[in-house]
């Protein structure tokens, strides 16, 4: 079964958009994973199609109504369905490669595209969504966090990244950002690939990126740098 | 001047993408702010047009040259260009609400969209790339992130959001992430609207929505609340 995406939204042309191209783009070719997306529009009542109101208490911008939403959920994932079901937001649970991953094992997602001022907190509770976050900056909506979710996903989907060691030795899956790495040429206006990387030592190579990966997590990521340590002793 | 925007990458056909639609779309239309990409495989010297090399010390994947990008970036950017370079990579100073904004009050940006297993180190020093993470997850290339971020900057540009209060009750901006929100209909699946949100009385109201702020932020994010106390002391 291929990891199934549904995504619900009111800018239903943004999809595939950028997920269309490179890995993701064929990978949706070779059916590892399936998109469907769904109009909340759909779902109003009303002859003006209008899927928000005011906030109660006032304040600006405009909230989602429950109402609508709940009849888009229920009719993209009845009962039945075991897949998550996800809320863009900035309230969520920060996404992280371990909760990718976790994703990335399980039958796909459900995931709602907020808008304006956000969601009436009712269907959130009644809908069991899942606020998750991408990070701590505010978007003008969901739909590019669904795309980053599912870029990330998609790309460690078996099948996906081919010979490639499936991203175990990347940023994150080791604790550790990334080492630093180089290519050719050997000489760049002057500057010169280390030598190490290039004396054919492969213990040596692997102590060095080690060793830089480690460096620079702990000048640029203090907090990780920490939580690697935790898990070392 | 408006925002001015341009993009290195290897795909210059995903964009605009999603930023051609909604409030970041017609703010392109209104040339608010300014988008230009540069395909980075124009500057490849040889007939196959090839812009990486295996890496040097071996592993997996492949790594961006840094003369072609260098090629790429003095093209794009020359010397007297005031705009900040950045380098979309999980390896980059997380990106924040406080960055965005800063971001917005300059002149533009000039982002380079990584892809393969990174870029080679050198080109990154030599041309003084600040690298930048929109999260502590692994994507197929830095586009997504550039969309990311130029979504959450455009968003806040003057004349934008109209007239919304340009996000300052929003989450992040106050330190806190956002209260629960509310709005018609009064009974949703037999849950009401807080009583208080409809009493009218300006003053309970925010002080019912901060409390509900804190709450959230100090269940949620306990690291965020953390520096939330720090600041109020």
């Amino acid at each position: 079964m291929p990891f199934a995406a549904t995504v619900l939204t009111l800018y239903p042309d943004m999809f595939p958009g950028p997920l269309g191209h490179s890995l993701s783009g064929r990978a949706l070719e070779k059916e590892i994973w399936s998109l469907e997306t769904v109009q909340i529009r759909d779902f109003a009542a009303d002859k003006h199609r209008s899927v928000d109101d005011t906030p109660a208490g006032g304040g600006a911008g405009m909230v989602l109504r429950p109402d609508i939403l709940a009849k888009a959920i229920d009719h993209a994932s009845p009962v039945s369905d075991n897949r998550p079901r996800l809320l863009m937001s900035p309230r969520g649970r920060p996404l992280d490669q371990a909760y990718v991953r976790r994703l990335s094992e399980g039958p796909g997602a459900v995931i709602v595209c907020g808008r304006f001022e956000g969601v009436d907190e009712r269907v959130i509770e009644a809908r069991n969504l899942i606020e998750v976050s991408i990070g701590d900056y505010v978007l003008s909506g969901g739909e590019l966090g669904a795309m980053v979710l599912l870029d990330a996903v998609v790309r460690i989907l078996p099948g996906v990244m081919g010979n490639r060691e499936s991203g175990e030795s990347e940023s994150f899956e080791t604790g550790l950002l990334e080492h630093p790495q180089y290519t050719r040429p050997q000489d760049f206006e002057g500057k010169a690939i280390p030598e190490i990387l290039t004396s054919g030592d492969h213990g040596r190579i692997a102590a060095w990126r080690k060793a830089r990966a480690e460096e620079i997590t702990r000048a640029r990521r203090p907090d990780l740098y920490r939580s690697y340590r935790e898990e070392e002793e």
